[in-house]
């Protein structure tokens, strides 16, 4: 056990951002809203994974919705708290912990929130190890835990409880509210013992994001660059370092979607590389050669600070370094790829891990 | 209390047709299935609503969804039995009888098969006198009673809760669930105690349907024709009889909208009647002159026989006489015209019973 810091969430919600892909909602936006409800209700208890009792009752908590909505639409406390609370009451039992759904964006921190205002401590874990855009796309999914109930608040006091017959409903039912909620609402779903949330979850995450967050803030003694650093931490690589000169996104069923082109400078002058997202990055390509595939992760980071930017801050004419690195193992299962590999999301590309991509010449 | 016989269900499925001005699904396939059930699970009890206990919880039950879709889906007693079963267990409360939300083609004997299945009692009234398109559109909204819980229930397994903030919420939301369960789902909403039902609904609507289904099967003695004597017994009007010239159909948001036009033939030679609906219809109109508006009743039927036709069923070339009579005295309040009057479903004019519309020259 540990306690969150106001230095703590400053690193979490930029280094959280890395792994989230540019998705999973702004999390500038989380991080104003983690500490003001730090300063608040006071500090929060972060827990290891190994510290939850068995027949504990973790629940975690998350917007879902759309970033393009998200970035208008700040969530009360009330909101907040809504599904939670109703999730226990449909389970008979008081949440012993909260944690994030995925690390990313507004979702790392919006269980922050929710932990402070409730008095409840939160899991250093969560159930992607980066951000995904459905529902399903989590380990407590692959390893066949159920996404019954699945609850979702909006600001208007509507809750809804779904027991959805399996994951994919749970998400197709869910999105659909969260559209007629006006776009976003807040979700708690896969609440789980501690038993499982053990052996399930991704554990460390909220950890990682935060010695990301510190190494991109702070200098290293020797000066070296901070992506390089980065790419060290990340086992990463950089993919094209160049700017922003196409950038196309819809906003359709819930989702944002779009791609952006990185047209290389520097050493990478001459290069083109294609990023396709649904509000995460999800395949990078040159021509017809994938760099780098979901459930790999990608990121876009500024040339010189080497902060992220998310699909939201994507700019016209910025600099850009385009970085990948391996996904966690789980996502790396036939099971995995099935859910979150490039076929799911409708791309032509079989998935290949990045390393190989990368140094194996790729295909 | 009294039995519903097999010849009692064959007049309710035609009478309520007649009450359901063209929507409510299909009064043949809510026949045939509560023929079915009364044959598998044996005879079913129908009680008057005095005869409910105060603190007996009594239950709707329904079918949500276009038409359109409906007719193709049939449901299966796992799908009609799932809502009860889930708002049994959020209430905390076993039914004690099943009501329809409305009278109108299969929803006022989709509660029949529930009941047969389950072994409950029916109760002799529903929630709006008619069939209406909205959820909200029921008496039990108009004297100010929650749509807290609304469940939903699909084919496939999935169920959903709604905590609406008010009945708008639970329809709003309802009826985008409907859509992503395929466009027609079975819903319990509105589960009350005995001793609100008795005050709200409005009673003895089934054995209303039942006199005018026995009235169009059987021929007078005198040899009235049935629509003359249909309309003595609803104090109705006869608007038109003629053919059907034209019928658009949309299925747009869950809903199937359009018009149908009728030229007169006969003694109504040169006049055109326009006709609009949306699952039910509700406006018609003769040149810029309105003959009849919502929430007061339309029906057309057969011009020999008297039998109600479907919105579905309406095709070029029919012989209809249109007839209008008037609602339940509960919609002609203030809130009842904001809830289903013509300005609600965007028609732009004022509503006017169809008794001054008819006798009193119209405007």
């Amino acid at each position: 056990m540990r306690w969150l810091t106001e230095e703590s969430i400053e690193h979490i919600a930029l280094g959280a951002a890395v792994l989230g892909t540019g998705g999973g909602g702004d999390p500038y936006l989380g991080k104003l809203m983690a500490l003001e409800a730090i300063k608040t209700y006071g500090p929060i208890k972060l827990l290891s994974i190994e510290e939850l009792a068995d027949d504990a009752l973790i629940v975690p908590l998350s917007m879902m919705g759309s970033p393009t909505i998200g970035v208008e639409k700040i969530p009360s406390i009330e909101e907040l708290v809504a599904p939670l609370e109703k999730i226990e009451e449909t389970l008979g039992q008081k949440a012993a912990a909260l944690m994030p759904i995925e690390v990313g964006g507004v979702n790392s921190l919006v269980p922050v929130l929710a932990a402070a205002a409730k008095g409840l401590p939160l899991v250093d874990a969560d159930a992607m190890g980066r951000a995904f855009p459905e529902s399903q796309m989590v380990t407590f999914y692959l390893d066949g835990h159920s996404a019954d109930p699945t609850v979702l608040a909006d600001e208007k006091g509507n809750t809804v409880v779904i027991t959805p017959k399996d994951g994919h409903w749970g998400e197709k039912l869910a999105r659909a509210i969260t559209v007629q909620m006006g776009g976003s609402s807040t979700v708690c779903d896969y609440a789980l013992p501690g038993s499982v949330v053990k052996k399930s979850a991704i554990p460390g995450t909220l950890t990682k994001s935060e010695e990301i967050g510190r190494l991109l803030l702070h200098k290293s003694g020797d000066g070296t660059h901070p992506i390089k650093r980065l790419l060290a931490v990340l086992n990463g690589y950089e993919l094209l370092t160049g700017k922003l000169t196409d950038i196309q996104r819809t906003l359709t069923g819930g989702f944002t979607r779009g791609i952006c082109e990185v047209e290389g400078i520097h050493d990478d002058a001459g290069r083109m590389v294609t990023l396709h997202f649904q509000n995460e990055q999800l395949l990078a390509t040159e021509g017809e050669k994938p760099l780098a595939i979901t459930p790999d992760l990608i990121a876009i980071l500024d040339v010189e600070t080497g902060q992220p930017i998310t699909t939201e801050g994507l700019r016209y004419g910025m600099r850009v370094t385009v970085i990948a690195f391996p996904c966690d193992p789980k996502w790396r299962t036939k099971k995995g790829i099935e859910t979150a590999g490039p076929r799911y999301f409708g791309y032509p590309v079989e998935y290949e891990p990045v390393e190989k991509l990368q140094e194996g010449g790729g295909k």
